[in-house]
């Protein structure tokens, strides 16, 4: 089998040892006769896999105690719905910054619930950078503050994170366990795992046992974290065989040196391709700013329209997943999630440099 | 491999060839270097998996061209909030049924949402049958009246539906596409596929268009059924590999004749178990009334609890998974959903009545 060159944003690349070692076992799991999705959540076999995987995932995260983490379903789109359901009280009002459409799509949610404030935003620089601290307005007895720490669509990403005496909560869907992270920062962290952690199917909740003990929430015993909590994520049948092969990609995460070497990994990819686009001479312009760039998704454009259709198409053509921008805003992105391999980003990267050869004159004649 | 004999509640047994199938793309899906799950959820090939599950999914249940089918996340216990959050409103009353623990359940999180009312229950009659239409109070009015059609947990089951003037609102989770359905009848029926349909993580939803289109919530949009309606359940991430899961079986479903045969093999099924348990003089008794048996959870105890554990201890020896009752009752229980074969029940039932031919003192000493 040849491998494709997938750089789709999500569901995403998985890491080939760990799609062999679940099809092996696919059908007859550990000799049980039985595939570990035909099994009980509540037997021995479905637990150690549970309880494996949160361990795993604690250790390598560097999950401090003062922090839970919860496996549910519904994807980072109900967090949006959840988060300002359990924390944002009535007469109490919740930040956001926006820092690309899926801050906007958290904040809208957040609005139906109760009051909310827009705390900074890149909007008008069309979300080509994250705003500096300075450009913020008083972020004093907010009832959290929400932020988008990889922006999926335009290319952006929180490169430090702030100090705030509020609880902090991000959406990291799309750069969760790509660097080290201080989490005890944060109030709350979500992620929908479809991007650097497995299949789509599951979410990871990192949230402080402190701030969870004091949310609130009378709707739905379903939509309150603390009933997960309190159940392990067991409340009701988790999905099971995506937390499995979530369970599996954190074990190849291990071995890639975990979340350092990861990161070092990532940064080595994203560089081959920010250089192919830095050495065009303008045929390649990268949406986001320098210092804001996503070491995830990298965004770029063609000098026109027709140019980067006949581009989109010829990748394509030579084997290339996934390439295009999102529907939203159009041009084109690379997603190099964790599994995607270096050389995967190293024939992109060459592809992009010979494209750009061949097409010399009318990347300035088409102006 | 020797097939595990798999009486699982749920998750549960699933059609050997569905896996055997799964087993061998899941690398390298139709030869495109990848997985199933690692392609975008607007791509074509998932694309294709995704509308024809739901085009097989109409077929084979017979599904009207008046209703919608949804794949959701979150499972039945989200449903439990989702239906009441978009149906029950202000100075409405919702009617429940209740016929066991998931029915107390969904009718808990109403109860959070709005004003309810019970309008007929069993639980006096420890939930050994399906109240009948004499014992109910009046319905009318109701925003809703939600029943569930099988009691996993008590092994009883409709078997057959009220006409009623209020909109039918069915929790089948657990016996859903086990036997021909007049859908037109409902105004929602919801079920978490991990008993018949396929791997836990999804959730199938058939509504009534026209009584989506007249339901009200501006809480979230994740949880508005119109949304997830309107963009043909691809709003956001959809679980892919459990709805490419509940495709492979619904492909399976059509070879064992659709509904029809599907049940006629479950009658044959739990006939050989009732009858194991009608013929065994008293050593076995079934939970549930004569007319009121469900054919999915057949349920049973023994002359005391010391015979109880050292029949499922014997039983487990014997390579029989799964059958004792759900934690919150105990006793004994045989779950036989659509994907376990004929053969795996002909062998419990000659388990059953070995097991009492070698404890015929016992179990009258014991009482
Ligand atoms: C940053 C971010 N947040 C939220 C989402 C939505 O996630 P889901 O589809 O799991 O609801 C995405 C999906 O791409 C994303 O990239
Ligand atoms: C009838 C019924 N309803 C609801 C549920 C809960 O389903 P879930 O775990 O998908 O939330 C179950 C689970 O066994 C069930 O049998
Ligand atoms: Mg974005
Ligand atoms: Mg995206
Ligand atoms: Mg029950
Ligand atoms: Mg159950």
């Amino acid at each position: 089998m040849v491998r494709a060159l997938n750089f789709s944003a999500g569901p995403a690349a998985l890491p080939l040892p760990v799609l062999e070692k679940a099809q092996k076992e696919f059908v007859n799991y550990q000799g049980t006769g039985m595939s570990i999705m035909e099994m009980s959540h509540r037997g021995k076999h479905y637990d150690a896999v549970h309880s494996g995987a949160k361990a795993r995932f604690k250790k390598l995260m560097e999950v401090p105690d003062s922090h839970e983490i919860l496996f549910l379903q519904g994807g980072a789109s109900l967090q949006f719905s959840m988060v300002p359901i359990n924390f944002l009280k009535e007469n109490e009002t919740a930040g956001y910054i926006l820092t690309g459409s899926w801050s906007e799509k958290a904040l809208k949610e957040a609005e139906r619930i109760g009051r909310t404030k827009v705390i900074a935003s890149s909007k008008e620089g069309l979300y080509r950078s994250i705003p500096s601290r300075s450009e913020w307005s008083d972020e004093k007895g907010l009832a959290y503050l929400h932020i988008t720490s990889n922006n999926t669509i335009y290319g952006t990403q929180w490169h430090e994170f702030p100090d705030t005496d509020v609880p902090l909560v991000a959406d990291m869907s799309s750069d969760i366990m790509s660097r080290p992270l201080d989490i005890g920062k944060f109030g709350l962290i979500y992620a929908g795992a479809q991007k650097n952690l497995g299949p789509s199917g599951v979410t990871v909740i990192i949230a402080n046992k402190q701030w969870l003990s004091q949310s609130t929430n009378s709707l739905s015993k379903f939509l309150d974290y603390n009933t997960h909590a309190s159940a392990d994520s067991l409340y009701n049948t988790p999905p099971t065989f995506a937390i499995y092969m979530l369970g599996l990609v954190l074990e190849w995460a291990e071995e890639q040196g975990g979340t350092a070497g990861l990161e070092r990994k990532n940064k080595e990819k994203s560089a081959l391709l920010y250089d192919s686009i830095e050495s065009s001479e303008g045929f390649y312009s990268g949406h986001a700013l320098k210092e804001s760039e996503s070491h995830m998704n990298v965004t770029f454009t063609l000098p026109d329209q027709d140019l980067e259709k006949d581009f989109l198409a010829k990748a394509s053509e030579h084997g290339f997943i996934g390439l295009n921008g999102h529907r939203s805003i159009g041009g084109c992105r690379a997603s190099i999630y964790n599994a995607v391999p270096y050389e995967a980003c190293e024939k992109l990267a060459e592809f992009m440099n010979s494209y750009r050869k061949n097409h010399p004159a009318r990347s300035f004649t088409f102006q």
